[in-house]
């Protein structure tokens, strides 16, 4: 069954800009990612938001959402930046679209050493395939659903909230 | 839920050795590339075997099969060489344990620039969470039951035999 | 001869803080980096200071001073941010010491893909190898003298003054 | 002044073939390396050769011989296996022309991780630029004149012959 993955910014697709010193979007890294995946099966890549997760309005949520609805594959990877993962899953929750949708991103951008970024992707893609339609965010190694998870951002991980 | 991966060898694990100019096993590369995960659930490792998948007999798969039996953990990750994965998981599959064991690999060293292993990684630790027990082949992006899939070492992927 | 690396931040030495997302200091990297030289020669390195150079002080300058002139080596490197690095080796270059003093850096940090952290290291190890003694910036595959050099913010690149 | 960078192959160059998990020479890595570099003066790339220095022929020295002598630039890095540098270095040396060639290679590949290739890329760089006419070999951070220099095989490093 064919793939979606969707960029929408965040940590994972952060890149130095060396004249100012900050970490920025450019050309999404997602595409070299996927290549180094080696997948046999078809997968669309679409460049959607490149936005910090903090300055993510419900305007982009909504762009999210019917990015997801107009999505002709069913299993859908979506890259975000950690801070409002959370809340951008829970839109997605809500509009109860008939489709596996799973969030990720990472701690570190994918284009600096010791990066989760590449795992998580391959953590995310494997849930996209073999869970139930419903929306979950997979980050720690571990799926949650989107009802049932929070950010912990003095310990920088993911964790149940019941 | 624990997680259990297992090394054994093969092309995700090998290193270069500026001496003799080959690829060869030292200390595995797994635990820095699970660190690099950032998982919170628990997770043990095994260094069982550091083989070349080529180079592995009868013998070696009954000790993979008894590391799988042994484990306290259900859900099992081996890392091992593609050329006899099949195999591997063919024992294991004829073994019947109840556990959900995944192999997988690396068509590139962990540890060159390029390498599929830590999305294959991601990939294989997230079907060792959702499937049902049983052994599967996780590779290219891919699940596949042990007693349906081959390598196809022409083009270097995995795919069905039915 | 041996020779003295001295490490006193900059952004060839900024790590990423997953907690914060901010590019930060912790222990150097350049330990590492030396033994990936696999230099043959007695190396010492001294970590000195950890500072954006935006935040280097005349304080800190005269540190750097004292550092080179208490130094058993008469060839040092080192390893400074870009945007103070002439302002630096213009006092070193005014103390006069009789030793062979390299002040480089980096565009891009160390621990980032595609950066000239590993390539100016090499560079300015050779340039205090071969120059005779005195205060010299090598960046951008040149070697300046510490009197004839500034850096331009806009292109991100080291030129001359006259 | 303006240098040339001539690729023969050797270990700096080698990349991973995932079909065969052998080494091999692709197209050179040295176009990206010295992008990294910054290098703001001319800097012109011969893709001469690609061969494990201990396929070298003396046909293929006289290739190397007839590429620096041609050259329109006096400043001349070559990237070249490390088991026959010094034989390469010999014929270049014996020739005599009125320029400054540094042969260079690397321990480990570019492309794999730890690799001394970036830093030696930079240290012959400035041995190019800063050592009167005559040839150089540029290794474990020493810069060694042709007739004084051997390959000690078994520590993996260049060393004097006096």
């Amino acid at each position: 069954m064919a793939l979606r993955i969707i960029a929408t910014g965040g940590t994972f697709d952060k890149q130095y800009d060396p004249l100012t010193g900050n970490l920025v979007f450019r050309d999404s890294v997602l595409p070299a990612a996927i290549e180094r995946a080696r997948l046999t099966e078809p997968t669309s890549f679409e460049p959607l938001l490149a936005l910090d997760s903090l300055d993510m309005q419900d305007e982009h949520r909504e762009q999210i959402r019917a990015a997801c609805e107009r999505s002709a594959e069913t299993q859908i990877v979506i890259v975000h930046g950690t801070d409002t993962m959370r809340e951008t899953a829970e839109v997605l929750g809500r509009a109860g679209l008939d489709k596996t949708i799973v969030l990720t991103g990472a701690m570190v951008p994918c284009r600096i050493d010791g990066s989760d970024a590449l795992f998580n992707l391959g953590f995310a893609c494997a849930a996209a395939k073999l869970c139930a339609h419903g929306v979950y965010i997979a980050m720690n190694g571990r799926v949650f659903a989107w009802d049932d998870v929070r950010k912990n951002r003095g310990a920088g991980i993911f964790e149940n909230t019941r």
